[in-house]
């Protein structure tokens, strides 16, 4: 059916409905009355943080668009979603258009105009961070002057680009990629193979139907000897017919779970010739001679090195996990508040306590998760030119393990999250008009790409744990944000006993000395493994579950709350009336992570009468928090139209969108074409 | 394109595929060879108890069925779903036709051959369940001796039911619902309206399209007076033609996060006249007179015994969670084991510590939630006489309280275990062909249909409070699984301080302790609550979180591990070689617990060495069963079509069958039809 006809439908069901009608439902607006006014502007700006008004300039501009329609996106074919969301980045990107001399200015601006793509579907923020983070800082991080054309070409979006390096085979363990490039001493070309079923390229964002570019990872070969893995920067696509180049085959990967707004491919590669100048060379080079050049001679850590500069893409997951979860609770407390169910007059659920419970610190998680994205916001503007000069430099390390944490975190609270908006609505959650399954859908695969988080979370417990060999051996602990964690640290005494002990000064505490004995812990563990494994990957291994996870995700909980304990307190500093509210969020946030892993407890020796008093706090301030949820999540709510769910309209007329989308679906009232199955089971069933 | 069509062109692509070829993969046959071989039939016998040979037969008679397709089904339209699953359904109940009589013999024989449906689809099972047991199990317990023809034209499938309660506005509060049925006196008729937008009829399964009948339940007004909800039998097609009645009009409630093979749609009623007969007067009649009769005078207690029959349905729940359960760690368990990544030669990331400690605890849990199967059949053989005669007998109030913890422990487990598969399989478990969105999508819902959990524990929560109430008033403890509860009982000091301190025993003192101590604070809360709240809603609902709860689900998982126990040493002692590693399942599956809520640790004083050594157990159990869990899977593992994977084949070839179906998908080598949109963005961009 084409879209001008399905309006027709509309218009035609909409005067034709046969359900009793509804007059407008005040109770959402009720609700909101019930908490005393604050500045919303305020509010919106610090959570936001220095981009605040492009952000807000971005959804204005895109309110009315015609483009940003999730009816027509649930129910379009995938070709028509491809399309779509291809359109809606075009329509942002044209109105802010970047530059690669901005972008050097000003790092974080990329990541912002990403995050309002992303308000719509994740789909629309990666078809955008695939080409402008992927692609393009790959080039800018391994490159060297003879590349940057093509950034100035996509920076226009004259090339299109995208990022190959997992392959069917392989995905986290990139140095066991399998396509090669071997190089031709006698044409100065590399020949770029796939030999095997499992060395496709695969789930190549915009290779499917989009990209002419793409950056390639493949193990280098020179007379044939393997010097690991590097990057080539090739046509994938001839640029005016928009074919396949010789050489290269090129499909899609087909149905996903979700995301079916982004043509992931595969690449498979027969002899394909391209020219020496498509090795990216910043790191490593051929001479006229054919002997192979690195200023760094160790494979591993050359990998590791050029893996360093994929920093934004990994950064966008934060902002994206923080988007799902903000757009799911918006649609799940405004139905709270609509739904009434039970007592006399009929309660609105989210008076109840375990709805406050299930769904109130869900929300304290996206603050922190907000409050993540502003610390690293603030590190790579102070740090990125030093990250171009010095890719060895300690900052850079301290910022991947803290960015590797942040992305696990951020992914993890954001399915669950959502999960937890979806159950909260009953069976209205499960009507593909609530959006949450989309929602859900998309943030599933925060957890698996730019690094499964179960692989990434080593990085942080390893850079920990490096610190700790450090002092071992004398020498300094060179993290700003651990010089806490020492040898001779005295593990505290319980410190919280009274809810008056609990003050941010006893939370550092508590985790200053939670995370020394972790570390302890797992430094004790890995000593009992070596005298049990003979090599060094099962030692490690054997060292993950309780402790080097535990160790990681503590150590990301904590800087979370410290920045978290800041905005707030800026949040407090500019509203009086927030200032009697919002400091409970990051109490929240942090009586409820101990509460989901409470070995803190026993193993700091908190007492039981203790644990009791902050097992309270915790429903007690779900409970105060909840006061004032309607009116805080209507501050940082995007808009109706980028959200898509009947329920969480900011009028909260729920029931009569819910019937008006669900009277325009096709065929409704019509009887099953199948109807012969009908009178045929019959028949065979009687007889 | 039809199914003829795209046939061919399945065969075409298969025959031109464009990737390199790939041998037989044997990494999974090699890894079942690390095992020691043992009696799978076995296996199998006990874990799916009395019916084992039915289920046996029926997945053989279907094997070869082409109905049995899932990539029919992901890639059929919400029309074709809706067929397929019609059929199916048709397929399986005409090989197994039942009667009422052999029913009342054999209470669990319908809920055996729905599992065998549910291992397809919970949709193809929920279409059965609905009709088999929602619809006929109504009639059968509100019903009286003139309402039986409806029953046997329904096991015959000439009528097709429905069960028609939730409405747009209701669903967990059924004494709110607000459609009604007055009574004419003088044509001694039922009027049946939908005053509201939101009293209509909504997710009805089987009114979309199919449904010819339905029980409606419906607030009685007689003279002016509500009597509360009650039941009507009623015809909402015509027999013949299939159009609505006249009075009623019906609709597909749309597109849903999954399940679209079931046509849930919506009811409205104008006037709709239907004689007295309608009335199921089990429980309540009208005189000639015109004046209201029933046994049972509070309209509460009514309403909740007639609640209680829909047993059946819910029962369906915990095969249906079990089953997804099961698929999914199918799929991710061959998955594992196929899937090498890091170290030299690589490791099947089933051979991770981490892997291990994600998949396993799920696989006890799957092994928790049969054992819970098996104790409500049991219970279910030796009552359901009883309970048709006594609804008020204190075995069904156990049965329901026990149930309705089950359902909500199995449905959670179902949906978390199934997400762990999902994250576990990395980027390839987003793929659709894995089918691991398709089980997350439909365990979801089982959270909500048929009770939603945090409703339904309360009821559990409060058959145990009764208990001790009783006890207060010095009357006796009626419950036969909570004669460990007393006033009196002795908290136990922390009884497992060394391995071999882990017996059964042991752990029993451990729930013994837990629940009576939980018990109490549960009913301290009540009391401060009682002094703080006016009314008792209030009094109820702040008791909930942390205390009502956790009450629940602690006595639910008491009743799974003393079940799971007895299961596996029957399995022991059938089987030799198993008898090493089968009784681990239960241990795991306890610690497991305590981990997940470590407050029995901190509440009944467990020493921090003695929850360190628990949680290195936990890690110890989850590496020793790992050794054996691709086989034991193998033993209990649908058929490969039911299951529908590319990654969950029993021969292992999930490279070459994911490739094959993504080539087959349409497209995949196509260039956009939105080519223009490309140029266009390029010319805007530039320009
Ligand atoms: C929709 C989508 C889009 C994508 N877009 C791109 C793209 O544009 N470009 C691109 O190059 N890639 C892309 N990817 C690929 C993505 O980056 C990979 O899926 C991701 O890196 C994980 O790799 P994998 O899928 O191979 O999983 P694997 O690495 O095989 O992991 C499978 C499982 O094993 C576990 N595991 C693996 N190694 C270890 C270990 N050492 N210790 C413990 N556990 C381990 C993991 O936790 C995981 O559970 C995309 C993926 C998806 C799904
Ligand atoms: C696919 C599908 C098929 C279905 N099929 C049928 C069918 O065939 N026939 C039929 O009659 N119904 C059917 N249902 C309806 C289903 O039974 C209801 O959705 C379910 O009972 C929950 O009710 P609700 O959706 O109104 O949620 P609500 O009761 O409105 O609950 C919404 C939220 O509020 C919370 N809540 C509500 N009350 C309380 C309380 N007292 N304390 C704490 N929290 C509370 C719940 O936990 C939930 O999170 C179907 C539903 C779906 C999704």
């Amino acid at each position: 059916m084409t879209s001008n006809t399905r309006r027709l439908d509309v218009v035609k069901n909409h005067l034709s409905s046969k359900f009793p009608t509804m007059p407008f439902d005040d109770t959402l607006e009720k609700y909101r009355q019930r908490t005393p006014s604050f500045n919303k502007d305020s509010l919106f700006a610090i959570y936001m943080g220095s981009h605040h008004k492009l952000i807000r300039m971005l959804r204005e501009s895109s309110k009315n668009s015609p483009l940003i329609n999730h009816t027509a996106y649930t129910f379009g074919s995938r070709e028509d979603k491809h399309q779509q969301i291809y359109r809606i980045v075009g329509e942002i990107y044209t109105k802010t258009p970047l530059t690669y001399e901005e972008d050097l200015q000003d790092p974080t601006k990329k990541l912002n105009i990403l995050q309002v793509l992303c308000e719509f579907d994740i789909a629309s923020g990666t078809r955008c961070t695939v080409h402008m983070s992927l692609y393009i800082d790959t080039i800018q991080n391994l490159g060297t002057a003879k590349h940057r054309a093509r950034i100035d070409r996509a920076y226009k979006l004259l090339d299109y680009g995208s990022f190959a390096m997992t392959e069917l085979g392989h995905g986290s363990n990139v140095a066991g990629l399998e396509v090669t490039a071997t190089y031709d001493k006698n044409t100065k070309e590399f020949i770029i193979n796939s030999p095997t079923k499992t060395s496709a390229k695969w789930w190549i964002g915009a290779v499917g139907k989009t990209a002419n570019m793409s950056v390639v990872w493949a193990q280098l070969i020179i007379d044939g000897d393997n010097k690991g893995v590097h990057v080539f920067l090739v046509p994938i696509r001839d640029f005016d017919t928009h074919e396949a180049c010789k050489g290269v085959v090129l499909g899609d990967c087909g149905e996903k779970n979700e995301l079916n707004g982004i043509d992931n491919g595969f690449l498979i590669f027969n002899n394909y010739r391209v020219p020496y100048d498509c090795l990216l060379d910043k790191y490593s080079s051929i001479t006229n001679e054919g002997k192979y050049k690195s200023p760094i001679k160790n494979k591993q850590k050359r990998l590791g090195i050029m893996l360093a500069g994929l920093l934004r893409g990994r950064f966008a997951v934060s902002f994206a996990s923080e988007i799902s979860l903000r757009n799911a609770m918006t649609i799940a407390l405004r139905f709270a508040a609509i739904r009434k169910q039970f007592s006399e007059p009929e309660k609105s659920i989210l008076d109840y306590q375990t709805h406050r419970t299930r769904l109130i610190p869900h929300f304290c998680r996206m603050f922190a998760i907000r409050s993540g994205i502003h610390y690293l916001q603030n590190y790579l503007s102070a740090h990125s030119s030093l990250f171009y000069k010095d890719p060895e430099c300690e900052e850079l390390n301290e910022l991947h393990a803290i960015l590797s944490v942040f992305k696990a975190l951020a992914s993890t609270y954001a399915f669950n999250g959502i999960q937890e908006c979806r159950e909260s609505t009953g069976g209205h959650g499960y009507s593909i008009h609530s959006g949450l399954a989309r929602l859900r859908g998309t943030a599933d695969v925060l957890m698996t790409w730019e690094g499964d988080n179960t692989v990434l979370v080593q990085q942080t417990s390893k850079y920990i744990l490096k610190q700790i060999q450090r002092l071992l051996k004398g020498a300094k602990n060179t993290s700003t944000t651990l010089q806490f964690v020492r040898l001779d640290y005295e593990i505290s005494t319980w410190p919280i006993n009274s809810i008056k002990d609990l003050t941010v000064e006893n939370v550092i505490k508590v985790y200053h000395s939670y995370i020394n004995s972790t570390a302890k812990q797992t430094m004790q563990k890995l000593q009992e493994n070596i005298q049990k494994y003979d090599n060094t990957t099962d030692v490690w291994n054997n060292t993950q579950t309780s402790y080097a996870q535990t160790l990681a995700s503590v150590f990301g909980e904590f800087l979370y709350y410290q920045e978290m304990v800041s905005m707030c307190k800026n949040i407090a500093n500019n509203d009086p009336v927030l200032a009697g509210v919002i400091m409970k969020i990051p109490e929240l946030y942090v009586i409820d992570c101990w509460e989901r892993r409470q070995r803190v407890y026993i193993e700091l020796g908190c007492k039981v009468e203790s644990y009791a008093l902050l097992r309270d706090r915790h429903i007690e301030l779900c409970n105060e928090i909840g006061n004032w949820i309607v009116p805080m999540i209507d501050a940082l709510a995007s808009c109706d139209n980028y959200i898509g769910s009947v329920y969480g309209y900011a009028d909260g007329q729920a029931y009569n969108r819910l019937v008006e989308a669900v009277e325009n679906e096709q065929g409704v009232y019509e009887k099953p074409t199948w109807l012969s199955d009908i009178h045929n089971v019959r028949k065979a069933a009687s007889s």
